[in-house]
Formats: C-alpha cells, structure tokens, sequence
C-alpha cells in the first residue's frame, strides 16, 4: 500500500517534463511517455498488459448471444454484449476472446474496475449476503446496523456542509425525490413554517391532482441537461428530443446553458459574456415564469447533452441568484460525482461560499440519493417521503467497500495527476490534427474531458475495431469517462489510438 | 420434498373438518386446528416455534439504536427497528431479544422467509458476486448470459400471453416506464405505426415540455389506488393527500373503484350496481375526459388505499371496456403478485378473454419491471425506453432463486389453502365479535385477506406487543400479508392473538 502511494506521488515530476516536452515535440513526447508508463505500477495486479482484438466486433460467438437475446430483450441500443467473468479491471472482454480498454465504463458507472477484488471481498461478505436475502423496507424496519453502515459509507464522502443523506435507487429516483423534497419546502415557506398545517382545501385539492394542494410551481432546468427520465426528471432533461417525444411534461423552464468557446484562453471576454447572458436567463425565468421555479437543477459538467462546462464563476453566480431569490440549488453529481473530475465532488471545484442546498448521486456510488444540509429539507411529518425499499442496504455496503479503496489508493488525487496528463497529451493532439479535436474540454477536470469530432460515430466506431471502447454524447462530442483506477499506461493506450484514427 | 408435498396434499381436508367444527364450536375447532398444527411440517426447519416477546417494543437496546439512527435518517416512519442477522423464516427478531411472527413482511415484499437458505446460496453464488460488482448498463452493455438469465428467472413466470419483458428496478419506475410505454404506443397509432417518422414540429415541441411532442394524453387511474410516488406514477396514486400534498401533479382522471359492501352473499344486487356505475363512469372519462386517457391502470385489490377488492367480472368488463376503446390495460402487480392471492398472478383470478395488455411487478420478486404481448409496445426505435442500468441481474438471480424455491415447495397451491383456512377462521371471529372484524374479505384470495378494525392503530400495537407484526392500510383495514411460507401454524397463532385482542 505505501509503495502504491509512493508510486503516485512521484508521477507529477515526469507528467510535467512530459507536458514540457509535449509542447516541443509531440513524437519526443511519446517516447519519453512510454518509458514513464512502464515504471508505473499497476493499481490493478493481473490487469491485461494491452487490448486483444481478434474477430471483428461483434464476433461470431457474439452475434449468437444478440440473436437470443434479441428474442427477449431490446437490443437496439446495445453498443457491446460483453463477458463480465472475463473482464478485469479497465478491461472489458467479450465471447470472442476480444478484451478492450474501457474508457465509458457502463456510462460512467464503474468506478474501480471489473472483478475488482476489495469489491469481490465485500460482495461475498455474510452482511452483503444478509442484505440482499433480507431487503427491508428501510422507512418502516431499518437495520439495527443502518446508521452505522450510512456513517460508515456515504456519509463519509458527504459534501461539505451537508450532513444529512435520502437514500434512493437510480439516479432518476434521486433527482426527483430531491424535486419532491423542493417543492414541499418551497411551500412549508409559503405556509409560515413546518408548524402550520394544511388546509383542507390543500388536502381536498392535492387529491384531485389540482392547485393548491398540487402545486403551480416548477423546477428550472438547462438546455441540453440531462436529470433522468421518469416523468419528472424526463421534464428536465433536455438532452435529446428522442428521449422526451410522446411522453407528457410538466411545463417547466429551461434556460440556455453557456456555450462555451474553445481554446478557453482565447474567448475570455466572449465566454464571460455568454454566461451572463445564461444567468440573466436565470435570473428571468426565476422572477417571470408562469409556474416558479422552487429550484435551480444543474449538473457541474452537462454529460449526456456533450459534456458542456462552465467556469467556477458562472457557478458562484448561480449560487448567488438562487440564494437571492430563496431558491434552492440542486446540484445533480450522477454522472460527475465520485472522483472522476479530481475532485470526489465536482462543485468543489466551485469554492462556493454557501454549500448547494441539495446534492444528488448514483452511478459509480452504485448506491443512489441525495445529500442536503438544512434539516428544514426534511420533510415536516412522515410518509411524506417514503416508498417501500427507500434505498438499498447491499449498494450502501458496495459503496462503503469503493470508498475504502478510492481512500487506499488516493484515487481522487491520481485521477486529478492522470487526468492533467491525459488532458495535456490532448492538447497537443488537437494542435496536430486540429479538425478532429475540436473543442478539446475539461483541463483541470481529473479525467472527465471531451472533443468534438465531426465524424463521431465513425470514429467511436474505430476505436471500438482497435481496441478502446469510448462513448459519445450530445451532437458530435467524444467524450472519455475512464475508471478511477486509470493510469498513465492506460491513457497512452488510448491515445496511441486516437491519433492512429485521426492520422488516417 | 416429497414428504413436503405430501403435507401439503394431505392437509385440505382437515382444513374443511376444521371449517365445520367454526361453525358448531369456535372453541373446538381452535383444538382441532392446534392438533392439525403440530402434525404440520415446517417449510422453513430451525424457524422458532413461536414468539418470543422480553420487553416493551422497542426495548432498551432498540432505542439506542433509532437515538443513532435518527441522526443521519428519517425515523418518524419508523414501524419497527430490525435485527435481520437473528431474524428466521417467518419471524423478524429486533436488537432486545424480541422474535415476532412477522405477517406485514416487509410491506408484502418478502417472499420466503428472513435468510432463506436457497436464498442465501444464491446470494453467496460466483454469479452473484460477479452481477454485484460488475454492474452493467444493460441496455447498452448486455452481459452474454443476459438472455439467459431472464429465460431462467422473469420469464419462466411471464403471465401467460405476455411473452417480453422491461426490466426496472423499483415498483414506481416499472410503473413509470409502463406509462411510458402505453404514451408511446398509443402515439404511434396516431401517427398511423412505427415507420411514420416524428414531424418537425413533434420534435421541437417535445423539447419544450410542449404539445404535440409532450402529447395531451392521460393515464385512467382508480380513487384509492397506490401505483408509487415518483411525478408521474404519483399522478395516479389516490390513496392519501400525505402521499401528494406539495408535490405538482398531471392533470389526469380518476374513477371510482368500487366500494363492495360485505359479506359479499348479502349484498350481491347492490355490489352488481356499485361496479356497474364504477364501469359507467370509467367509460365516461374514456371518452370524455379533457386529456384523453391511452390505458387504465389498476391494481386487483387496492393495497394501500385500504385493500379494496373488485369481482372478476368487474374486471372482465373494464378489460372489455379498454378493448372496445382502443387503450392499454395496465394491470399493477407490484404488491399482488408471486404467490400471495393463491394465483401467481392475482390477475389469473379474472379468467379474462384476452390477456391484460401489461403487467408491473416488483416487491416478492425483488426485481421489476413489466411484462407485455404484443411487440409494437416494444417502442419503435432505441434509446426511446432507456436508462443506465435498466434493471439489475443480481435482483434477477435473486427472482430465479425465488421461483425456483416457490416450484420446490409449490408455494402457490400451498397459498391458497393456508388462506383458505385463515379466511373460515377469522369468518368464525367475525361472527364471535363482528365490531372487531368488519368487512372480511379476500375470500379465495389466498391470503391477502383484510378486515376493518375502528380502532386500528390501537389494534396493531397491541399486536405486536403480543409477538405478530400485522400491517394497516386505507382509514381503518388490517391487511395481512404474510409470506409464501406461512403455514396453519403461524396461521393458529395469529388467530389466538387477533382473538385475545378481540375478546379485551
């Protein structure tokens, strides 16, 4: 463990000469990295050495396993039919003995490797056992361990400043029992307090799905954000009109999302100016729309809609609108929370003054939910935020066990160093084949970084036949969502590979 | 296990001996009944013979634990705090040496007992471990034994004529994704099929929350009903304005579910009238409601709202009613079915022409989703129905060792005649002391039996101080939901404890 640490922490000092060299000369650079991947060790002991690629993808074996498949389940939108057993670590393998550098990561939802063994550890364990053979309905009979397993996992990891945790089961659940927890806190303001009873023509109403007691009030959301596809959370996703035609939606605002242009350095004063102009939209809608908004819902990094950043300073200022006009800020981490931005959380990259009211979470937690502060968000009697399973002791236990080895590894800090590294081999990709890097994103953001390609689909597509599986999203964005256990080697895998795509 | 079965065959004849003896002598048949117990042999072997009950409830040690929990955790909802480690079959022990006979089960979601050991082996099994810690987007990244795996589990138990499966993870999420799957295929058919391309207009106006992209369709829900609390599934829940206060909520219709007086013998003319006027005014609603509905949804006894029951017929004519309008039947079997009502399906109750057009399921089977027939609700292009993990294998492993068991100990039949006897003997109760059992019903329905209790809450404390966990629902029902394994036995104490609280 401690020769792992001292493996970390020596890598900055090459990255930077490799950074140095990559901005004198890019095949100088390639070299040198070489050598720098060799010496490093792996996080992941018996991990492959590199992909294997032997049949076209899908391979014959594979195309058996669609064919049955297909007769049950929707395949259409499958990317890779792949053999868990056989992956491991960054590797995902499939039927056909094929073994590819994962770099999406079940759309960004792995957060330490395939078969990890702490993660086997812990999966095999008599209180995971126990909690997938007794699921309880967590609301009515929790554990007598529940608090000090919650204390022991995501509370450990909880945002600064917010205390207090609400379990959930997917992302999309998470998001919209934080709406839910906004809207009935909206209007226990509206009432005078927690104290102050419903009417009876609130009850009556709510019951008849009407105003007052359902009420005209809304969530604001982003253009091109993504928050879930429930009914709820599909009326603020505004990634893609495939995932919202036919399906009925609440009226609620939308305000354009920065558009920012790329390199940064260049486009200062441009960019400042399109983000004012998203917060005077906010700030509009906020004072102007027919059905309020209780809350403002924004994710650090907008993934699904092409991996769209703002500046700490657009997020400060929306801080400060929210806070202005009593509204509550739900920060959506799904996609962006658990390390992959070099930071556990990515608004920390924000340095807010206040905390954001409400924090939500899933994916590489496996467990799901959100995270808040005030104890006013609470809701003011029970069964007002309630189902049956209300979470699941076995994610709490899973997310407890990536924890623990996200802190052993120092993963956070790697992938902040990794990143950089990967971020500045980019760059100077982009300057070499510029037309097939565009918009190259995410500097400083741990390994959460994107670049627009004109023939995307082509080129992930590429990538698949070499090796690397990647994911896009949005119109024409690539964007990269490795593992936290992604090192150096693995980034020059990848790049090795996407310059062999962009040279052809 | 042979042995097992022949238990179970050879036990309806003392049950009926035990009926008739009800109506001469309730003390005799509780003799007989006590005989016929003790020759029963267990499902579960080394499961306590009774309850055991050393302090108040909770107990010292439990109250340490809810003073910790309360901390980090909403415990106003809190029924009673759990020990799951020493819990057994059908018995749920707590912190302070309390084992209670635990007919309530997790609100109706445990199947087969705490720590099961077909269950435990199961979740001990390399494929286990390897579904938790590999957790795949399935809709994108299928593991090759996918196909498998639902062949073997969900769909070895698919009502019959509903051949496809889409898998989800909670009961409001199958809910939701039902919804959205009926919203999909009843714009299809305006559009005239699955080749008409979305318009331009379809297309822009979805993405802002607007008609006719975010089409001005509705779901037909019942008063009373409970189909889960995410925005668009709390749309249909009419249980209670706790449940809905504050939060905003589609404007969509509901109709009267049928209020059938009891005993049903006495009351046949009049319950006829009661459902005919709940059908009149669905088919009112259907053609007249402002949004016009694409399906109906409902559940075979309304579980939360108070276990409300229907006659088959009732549901044969709404099943007529949906078919002659040209919208979906969406039957929720979240809490119904796996087992409980005697019929795998309670829906298998109704002997409909033609099957319903889906069914949500989640609860006992731990995992969920929707079961449908015909292929165009399958939507006509990917990513339409879509989220990260679609589901869960490890809840699908889980679900196959759950039938496997189930067929093993032929759980279902055994249902029905364990809920037979139940039903005579609390019908000999309601006789002794009708102001303490009012409105049995669930006569035929395995045992999801309920009776109205005016002091109810009062009832169910002293229930439990008396060592058997029961559960309320609606104003004033007592609902019992025991689990699959629930034999005469269990049955026998039950009946001596809702007794003794009768008799004060």
């Amino acid at each position: 463990m401690s020769a792992l640490r001292a493996g970390v922490a020596a890598r900055p000092a090459t990255l930077s000469a490799s950074r140095v060299a990559t901005r004198r000369s890019f095949a100088t650079s390639r070299n040198m990295r070489m050598a720098a991947a060799a010496s490093e060790k792996s996080f992941f002991p018996g991990e492959p050495e590199a992909p294997t690629v032997k049949t076209a993808i899908p391979g014959p074996k594979t195309k058996q396993h669609i064919e049955e498949l297909t007769q049950v389940f929707d395949t259409r939108s499958m990317n890779m039919l792949a053999d868990y057993t056989k992956s491991k670590g960054n590797y995902i393998a499939d039927p056909d003995g094929n073994v590819l550098l994962d770099v999406f990561a079940q759309i960004a939802s792995i957060a330490i490797g395939y078969n990890n063994p702490a993660l086997i550890k812990a999966a095999s364990s008599p209180e995971m056992v126990s909690a997938i053979v007794n699921r309880p309905a967590l609301g009515a009979f929790p554990s007598h361990d529940w608090a000090e397993l919650l204390k022991s996992s995501l509370l450990t990891v909880a945002p600064r400043g917010l205390d207090h945790v609400f379990t959930a089961m997917t992302g999309s659940d998470a998001n919209e029992t934080a709406y839910k927890a906004a809207f009935m806190y909206r209007r226990q303001l509206e009432r005078g307090g927690p104290d102050v009873e419903f009417t009876a023509q609130e009850l009556e109403s709510a019951m008849l799905n009407q105003a007052p007691g359902a009420p005209e009030l809304s969530i604001l959301s982003f253009k091109t954000g993504f928050h879930g596809r429930l009914f709820g959370s599909l009326s603020t996703t505004r990634s893609k009109a495939v995932h919202k035609i036919d399906i009925p939606a609440f009226d609620w605002p939308q305000a354009t999302f920065p558009k920012l242009k790329y390199p940064l350095e260049d486009n200062v004063e441009e960019n400042r100016k399109i983000e004012q102009a998203s917060l005077d939209e906010v700030e509009h809608l906020i004072k102007n729309y027919r059905l309020p908004p209780c809350a403002v819902v924004v994710e650090p990094v907008q993934s699904e809609g092409g991996d769209n950043h703002a500046s700490p300073d657009f997020f400060r200022k929306l801080r400060a609108l929210t806070k202005k006009h009593n509204i509550l800020l739900i920060v959506d981490e799904v996609q962006t929370g658990v390390g992959a931005t070099g930071k556990f959380w990515a608004h920390e990259h924000w340095n807010l003054e206040t905390p954001p009211d409400i924090v939500t979470f899933s994916k590489k937690a496996q467990a799901a939910g959100f995270y808040y502060g005030d104890a006013a968000i609470r809701p003011n009697k029970p069964y007002r935020q309630f189902n049956t399973w209300m979470g699941d002791p076995s994610r709490a236990i899973l997310f407890k066990a990536i924890v623990d080895e996200i802190n052993r590894l120092d993963l956070v800090n790697h992938t902040a160093r990794v990143g950089d590294y990967l971020y500045g081999e980019l760059e100077g990709l982009s300057r070499k084949y510029p037309g097939q890097f565009q918009n190259l994103r995410g500097k400083g953001q741990g390994t959460f970084i994107a670049f627009d390609n004109p023939k995307r689909d082509q080129f992930l597509a590429k990538s698949k036949a070499l090796g690397v599986n990647i994911g896009g999203s949005g119109t024409d964005a690539i964007r990269l969502r490795p593992m936290l256990i992604f090192q150096q080697k693995h980034a020059d895998i990848l790049l090795d590979t996407v310059e062999k795509i962009a040279k052809e």
